[in-house]
């Protein structure tokens, strides 16, 4: 498995570009589009949020029924959420003019939004925008590129990866993008994220490993614990790698989940420390669990816990907050038999085990938790099964970031 | 029924006391007793956190299988949590000290603590603060005062409540004390709360009354979500009121309950409102849901959102984030049927219904945001079943507190 650049546009016969169209306040690129110029086999996840945003409604729809996908608009600046039937009228119009401007089925097309809840998206200028999309698009690296900015909000830094790998005698490649960074904790699925692949293969096969892939990437991050109504992910294969068609779990399809795998945590990880206002990506290892449900619950409540992201921001080796976060998670456990290390890149210190705090010095800590990713590794020591969830720090930019963030 | 200052002092027989005891890096009172002069009926409800904090233990212990209780100790500072043997130790030594101090039995000494999780207590600064505190105890309104500012760590203000109601021809005294204010997200209790009256009472009656009225009051706030190691809500009874001793579930009882849930909500606002870093006490109150359950998880799941918090901290009309928080809560409802208002002391206005944002004046809305006590109203329009939570704004001040707090 090699890594690339290239990000949704590193497989083949897929175009990307991004526009400003006016939907943001500022003058900034808020439209993105994804195109292939074959119809792509699809899957996706979305949010588990009972109010779902109009665009999520649209693409459950299209993933569900149509014979196939060819695009996506994406817009940033309004998420297009509690918006009614004006909203869903929105994503009619925005099918099709792409489907005018790009000579495909108005239900090969999927749309995301992102941004501010609860106002209407001037349709008129999501059409002009398609327009430009439509003229722009190119399958570059720079045209990714353009994309994965265009549906920044509050991110800092756009967001790609992109593997290629071997597969039945043919060259598949797989490429990626997504966009963070507040009302981050994806159940089902994540914000937005969109992949491609030039892979073949089935749409049940593609469903079951996407399905699968999310549970241990986007769904173990968190930045402020809150569900988003849009969240998001589109999974595009258009099948011109030419390999013969993946339709039954063999060897092939390992290869193809650990690409998957490697693209959704990169996404996932790269999302998780540019959460809004983060100054470090806050990692949790949770080994020696009684089984990975378990493992996974454990290590979301320590990156959820506010008091924990605190005083990861304040440097802070603040361990009992941690130990307080395993315990109110909802699994039994014996406090005495857990320890507790901080990793660095470089090191490693014991900080908690036999029921009491180690001997550790707080300055050897303190250099741990100021690098700009931080490793909480607990052992439970009450089994095998493991997990690892990603977030963020808690700082006064989050708090800045959300409290003006309308305005 | 007439609400009073007073305390823990309020009812007969009750005893209180503040002091500095060296615990607190700060000069700053860090002790606290509670005594009665005679024994006492005693009902507690603790933690769910399966890291439990030593006190927490010991109390448990007391208050199933000691025939009465007496005294409570109470030190900030340290919170004797995740401190092994030698934590335990230190209970059975604070307790045999008040036991001498105050001429009563060990095993009627119950234990409270509060601070930074993972240090151990210098336990001979604790035997020193029972002498001052058993010196010092008085039954008045400056001893309750005294012991009420003495349990608090980040709290800004001290939180009491009293009140006086008649009961088989006899009047009845109840008073509480509590403190707050961050890891406060209580489950099956709160962080510690104090609460003494002179009614004659069974146990059973009086642990069936304190289990019922938790439920609606201090389970319904929370600051960060973080549910503490040393949550204790303790409650002593010592007869004094002359009353017949209440044994059944008859009128009497509900007047008895009436006003434990005044005194149980009151001191559960106060925590909420002086939330660490807290500008304002945001409540959230769901009207019209299926089921008392659902109205619970609904509006905690609002006043629990790190989103929501910081639009309110900004007063920034931001319903789409209510309405998102409502939709992750785990809850179905149909969100075009859902009416959401603002409510300040005086105006109340519409902000969402039929599915999308109503008409209504940002400047009003910025208006009843900015008062100390913001309340939205959310119509579910499912049923007949209410609820209320409270919790705080998020500013960047928690933050601050957080990321400093041990240092």
């Amino acid at each position: 498995m090699e890594v690339l650049t290239g990000g949704v546009c590193a497989a083949k016969g897929f175009y990307a570009s991004g526009a400003e169209a006016g939907i943001k306040y500022q003058n900034r690129k808020d439209m993105a589009l994804i195109y292939s110029e074959t119809p792509c086999v699809c899957a996706g996840t979305f949010t588990s949020n009972v109010v779902k945003a109009a665009p999520v409604l649209w693409d459950k729809k299209i993933v569900e029924n149509a014979p196939y996908a060819q695009a996506v608009i994406v817009n940033s600046g309004i998420a297009n959420a509690c918006t009614g039937r004006e909203g869903m009228e929105c994503c009619e119009k925005t099918a099709a003019a792409a489907a005018r401007a790009l000579n495909v089925p108005a239900d090969s097309v999927l749309i995301g939004s992102t941004g501010v809840i609860g106002m209407q998206i001037p349709v008129e200028r999501i059409e002009a925008g398609i327009e430009k999309l439509a003229a722009g698009k190119a399958h570059s690296t720079e045209a990714a590129q353009s994309a994965a900015e265009a549906i920044m909000t509050t991110d800092t830094v756009d967001k790609q990866a992109a593997v290629r790998f071997e597969m039945g005698g043919k060259t598949v490649t797989m490429g990626g993008m997504c966009k963070g960074s507040g009302m981050i904790h994806p159940n089902m699925c994540t914000m937005l994220a969109f992949v491609t692949c030039d892979i073949a293969i089935s749409k049940e096969l593609l469903q079951k490993a996407v399905s699968e892939s999310i549970v241990d990437s986007f769904n173990m991050i968190s930045v402020d614990g809150d569900t988003s109504t849009n969240d998001t992910f589109l999974f595009l294969a258009n099948g011109q790698a030419g390999n013969p068609e993946l339709t039954e779990e063999n060897a092939d399809y390992e290869i193809f989940k650990e690409a998957l795998h490697y693209i959704n945590t990169t996404l996932a990880r790269k999302m998780a420390g540019d959460g809004e206002g983060a100054t470090a990506l806050f990692e949790t290892r949770v080994v020696g669990a009684r089984n990975k449900e378990e493992a996974r619950t454990l290590s979301k409540s320590v990156i959820c816990s506010s008091l924990t992201k605190a005083a990861i921001f304040g440097h802070d080796a603040n361990f009992g907050r941690i130990l307080c976060a395993l315990g109110y998670a909802g699994v039994d456990f014996d406090p005495e038999r857990v320890d507790l290390y901080f990793q660095g890149k470089n090191d490693k210190i014991h900080i908690y085990g036999d029921g009491v705090a180690c001997d550790y010095s707080e300055e050897e800590a303190t250099k741990i938790l100021s690098e700009p990713e931080v490793t909480v590794l607990v052992d439970m020591h009450q089994g095998d099964a493991e997990a690892t969830a990603w977030g963020c720090d808690l700082s006064y930019e989050y708090v800045k970031i959300n409290a003006d963030y309308r305005s």
